[in-house]
């Protein structure tokens, strides 16, 4: 339970979601009709302060970087995402209670029984668990575990249990079947028996075109479209290296059990980076700008030794350990928290979690996670991931495209290598419309390849092969083909270049931010606040006429008007509600400034400001205002930095 | 044929298509796996030339008009499908040939099979038909037609065809197959003989969750989420009519067969707009403003007297003469026509067309599509339709929901009504967990539906209906329900709005700046300009050092750091090619802006600015040439009052 430093009363999720709800910040997509588990509909201010907070990664990382920007297809082809790994591999464990035909996501289930058996043994001992935590936990996350039995459990058990929790994102299908069966883990609301787990598919499949053979799914990932352009991009970048490309848009998950809001969702809006580097040189030329940096890291080591303590460290001494694998990786790394500070996530409630072995994909070097602290734990919302050249190199090896980099070398190189020399007349002939697909793929061949080949033509004067789209089996002899090791002059180096990926939720972090940001006055539990930084608000200010006396009409155009020529998000509320009334709104819609317009402006143009947090006014001209809020929202100057040309102001009226 | 007005070279649809493709504005989406017809990804100048686009659309509606701004799913279930019509209706006639199993779009191939015979009309009586376009069209279309035979028809199978030409867009599926069988159209490459045309329904369908059992489709267009969220929209704007709300997002169509690059494809981002509106009142308060603006017509009678002849009218007289139905119509229509001029669409080469009776939804009231010409013809690329109360009505009439506004009338109204009245306490006993969805039901029912209801109750002394979701018929006596005529005063009105939506297809309208903003300078054919507005043109400034010289490098950066500074999107070009080169190079990119900082800019810090269509030079202070910049781009400045502080530049480089 946690309670938001500006405010003495705790944190309560369900006085969250009612004001996210009301404000209508996000709801339930196809609510009339009953809605549908894990859609969402962004309302008008949800929809703007994700505008907001994408406006301001594209500054931060695109612009800053000069990154190339791309906007590929959702719609993917069963083939790219065959080869990617993502057809086979792309899966969760889920287990059905056959009895009632409920499907349980088998991770969850084994960590929802595991925890509610612990908090039953902390009451059995009498150790006092948060009574409103817990309601708001069965409401909102739709747990299967509807009641917890104070049973207590053997010391050894409680230790076994709070290892497996903590190594809960770590195991396999099979080992979630072992632990189902030791602990003897049921249907929590029939006590039914389980069914093995078995994979499930997470993506969305379809089929193109009107003949229905053509199927494909709805992208899991952005990363796969910018894989696929690396040519065309770096070609566009003038061959230089590294560089990176980002995208940004939706991508789906068919979630077995979708459940807490917007963490859990079938359909997202993603960022994603790839940083394409040489993988003999992974620094990085502004690393020594954060080298300082502190931040605070979960690395493998400490969780497979069953704790969650976090080590507090500069990402400059991390690297030099070897702790985060290189430069570039720990300077996304930085740049992240940079980030996520700048558009309202609370510091203090952020760590970053190297993924453990055996929860990393085989081919990456490294990856960690940027994960924040909410009322349902610690929630995985940046994944930053090393995916050195498996992405390009399956998809180079399927398609038989070259995806490499080639750099002039400094001094040439005499190397030993295997060359294939092919007789291009005589394939035209032999293979008619397939010709340049078997021309293709021998050129594709890689070092070891060519050497088996050369053996095999060697032993037994041809080589036998099949190509992907040709028919039957290939045989050539050395009429056709040609292997031999041969000592050549290198002047160019060709290599797959490693990509380190920071990829982005953008939906979860928007709801952690909700969690940082919210709290309540301490003299009045129903006033809400929603701290958004002035940055990312949706609506920097709103406009109040202190009456609806028609004589104060002209001052709210002009205040309208110049507001609108700096371009500043704002609304007037001219509605009846008293003041405190419309700023009490406002303050749930996370708005930051109020101008309040009375009689007063009407004599001198003179405008009274209130800042949302402090609910302190300050009054000055029309111009030095509207200058203050430019300051402080857009040039990232403190109140007191921003107002400095407006003197205090006291209220009469009530708030 | 055309020809930009900047070149007496005529236009190029290969040149065109050649830049694009070389420049990566963008690609067919998996190139490297073949490809996927009707799918394209953006590269980094395409992506953000549509981002610049999108970001003017949302500051010239959104933000003008206080629009309120949501983000809905993509992936929408069934039942809301079903209900809107789209499972039923949104279909496209297709053709099989069953020998060889080719499937055409029915209207397609009547129109291509037409057109190739007109034009091999026009060959045997020896009219001229310009060979470039024609190989253009081979080329690109994919044309099912390969071959033009020069055969001449009599004087009245070319009038009947060319009436058929154009109405194309009105036919119904069996009419469609009526002209197949009646002008004896068969598969052009073979003569196969075609099936008669049968729908084909375009949405992509898909399974939510693991059950496999909700079907869902990807939606077809933005509206339904808007029309889904009415009532919140109504709230968040404090119950204040008539309103708008908009959405930017992909929807998705399953075209049979995609064709002509960037007009038709299977995923597309598209801008909504949904304007409420009391049916009673369709007039929009800032319509006088506008009322003079000239646009041109072609409205259904037209059309439909087998004329494409434009009218050219005010908005005003248009609206005032009933030909377009009514101010708010008029409108949208005469702010699109500003819309698309700002950002780069020619006024010559667009036209709104009219729906014909036929080829219109049977519950608009009226429809008009913006329409530009290319070499493709006349494209459709904003649909701006009065959708009527038609969507509000159907979910309201299948959910039970009122989706309705409820206002105050100024005078209080004596009205009869039949009015229901219900024994709650009894319906809880008999229905169970049913109660409330019957309950609902009875409560939804409109004048007509209660009148009906009554005089069952009195004639038969029970009612008998049914409700979806409830299991079986109901039967209800007088003991449970009444229903009666009574006189009532009222101060409420309460009415369904009607809806005016305003369409737009990004890429369509993407594409079709790219042919009217395409051209070559006359001195040399293979020097391309792309002239894309500054306000929208992908990046704004090239910064090139005069040579490689390290003398110019602390300029360059004192030059990008001032355009970083101002947020103007540029790069630096300081590779070794010739100024000229890299001039040309950005041309195509549609780069309005060169720097040129040469060994003068070392001593006194003066810049050179280019100017890309006329290749003009001005010269002056960094700050200077940076205000003229933003002046031009995003003051609407033209290039005499941009650089007023600037002088003549004459430049001894070659370009």
């Amino acid at each position: 339970m946690s309670t938001n430093p500006r405010s003495t009363i705790p944190f309560s999720r369900d006085a969250l979601d009612q004001v996210l709800k009301r404000r209508f910040f996000f709801a339930p997509a196809f609510e009339i009709y009953g809605g549908v588990s894990g859609l969402y509909d962004y309302g008008p201010p949800g929809c703007a302060f994700q505008a907001n907070i994408v406006d301001t990664w594209r500054k931060h990382f695109i612009l800053e970087e000069d990154m190339l920007e791309v906007d590929t297809t959702m719609l993917t082809p069963y083939e790219v995402l065959k080869t990617s790994g993502h057809v086979d591999k792309f899966a969760d464990w889920m287990c059905k209670d056959l009895k009632t035909g409920e499907i349980f996501r088998a991770d969850h289930i084994v960590e929802e029984v595991l925890e509610a058996r612990l908090k039953g043994d902390k009451e059995a001992r009498g150790i006092s668990v948060a009574p409103v935590e817990e309601s708001d936990d069965k409401k909102k996350r739709k747990k299967k575990v509807k009641e917890i039995k104070a049973i207590k459990l053997d010391d050894k058990e409680v230790a076994e249990y709070e290892n497996i929790l903590a190594q809960i994102d770590g195991f396999s299908g099979p080992q979630l079947g072992e632990l189902i069966t030791k602990y003897n883990i049921t249907n929590p609301a029939t006590g039914g028996v389980l069914e093995p787990p078995v994979e499930f598919n997470l993506m969305f499949e379809t089929a193109i075109g009107p003949s229905g053979q053509l199927r494909g799914y709805l992208r899991p990932e952005t990363a796969q479209g910018q894989f696929l352009n690396f040519s065309k991009l770096l070609e566009f970048n003038n061959e230089k290296m590294p560089f990176a490309s980002a995208s940004i848009g939706k991508s789906f998950r068919n979630e077995i059990s979708p459940r807490a809001g917007l963490l859990r969702v079938r359909e997202f809006l993603m960022a994603e980076i790839e940083h394409f580097v040489d993988p003999n040189d992974k620094s990085h030329p502004k690393f020594e700008a954060f080298k300082d940096l502190k931040l605070r890291f979960l690395p493998k080591g400490v969780q497979e030794s069953g704790s969650t303590e976090l080590i507090e460290e500069s990402i400059g001494d991390a690297v030099a350990s070897g702790m985060v694998d290189n430069e570039t990786l720990g300077y996304f790394l930085a740049r992240i928290y940079l980030f996520l500070t700048k558009i309202g996530v609370d510091a203090n409630r952020l760590r970053f979690r190297q993924h453990m072995s055996n929860e990393m994909a085989h081919y990456a070097a490294d990856c960690w996670d940027a994960e924040l602290h909410t009322s349902f734990g610690w929630i995985e919302c940046i994944g930053c991931a090393d995916r050195s050249a498996y992405d390009l190199s399956v998809h180079s090896a399927r398609t038989n495209e070259k995806l490499i980099v080639r750099q002039p070398l400094a001094e040439p190189l005499i190397v030993e290598k295997f060359e294939i020399e092919i007789a291009k007349k005589k394939f035209g002939p032999k293979f008619r419309k397939d010709a340049g697909a078997v021309e293709k793929w021998l050129l594709a061949r890689t070092q070891c390849e060519l050497e088996d080949l050369a053996k095999e033509l060697k032993d037994e004067g041809k080589i036998t092969f099949e190509v992907s789209g040709v028919e039957g089996k290939i045989e050539l002899d050395t009429e056709f083909v040609k292997i031999e090791k041969v000592t050549r002059t290198e002047h160019i180096r060709e290599f797959t270049p490693n990509v380190i990926e920071p990829s982005f939720g953008i939906g979860r972090i928007i709801y952690c931010i909700f969690e940082h940001q919210f709290w309540a006055r301490p003299e009045d539990e129903a006033r809400a606040v929603l701290s958004l930084p002035p940055l990312v608000a949706p609506t920097k200010v709103l406009l109040v006429p202190l009456s609806s006396n028609s004589e104060l009409q002209p001052v709210v155009k002009q205040v309208s008007a110049a507001l609108k020529k700096e371009l500043i998000p704002f609304k007037v509320d001219d509605s009846s509600a008293s003041i405190g009334k419309r700023y009490a709104r406002n303050d749930e819609l996370g708005t930051p400034f109020g101008i309040t317009i009375d009689f007063e402006s009407v004599k001198d143009l003179s405008i009274t400001l209130r800042e949302r947090d402090s609910t302190k006014q300050v009054r000055g001209s029309i111009e030095d205002v509207i200058s203050a809020i430019k300051g402080i929202t857009y040039e990232n100057k403190s109140w007191t930095e921003g107002t400095s040309k407006l003197s205090p102001f006291e209220t009469q009226a009530a708030e």
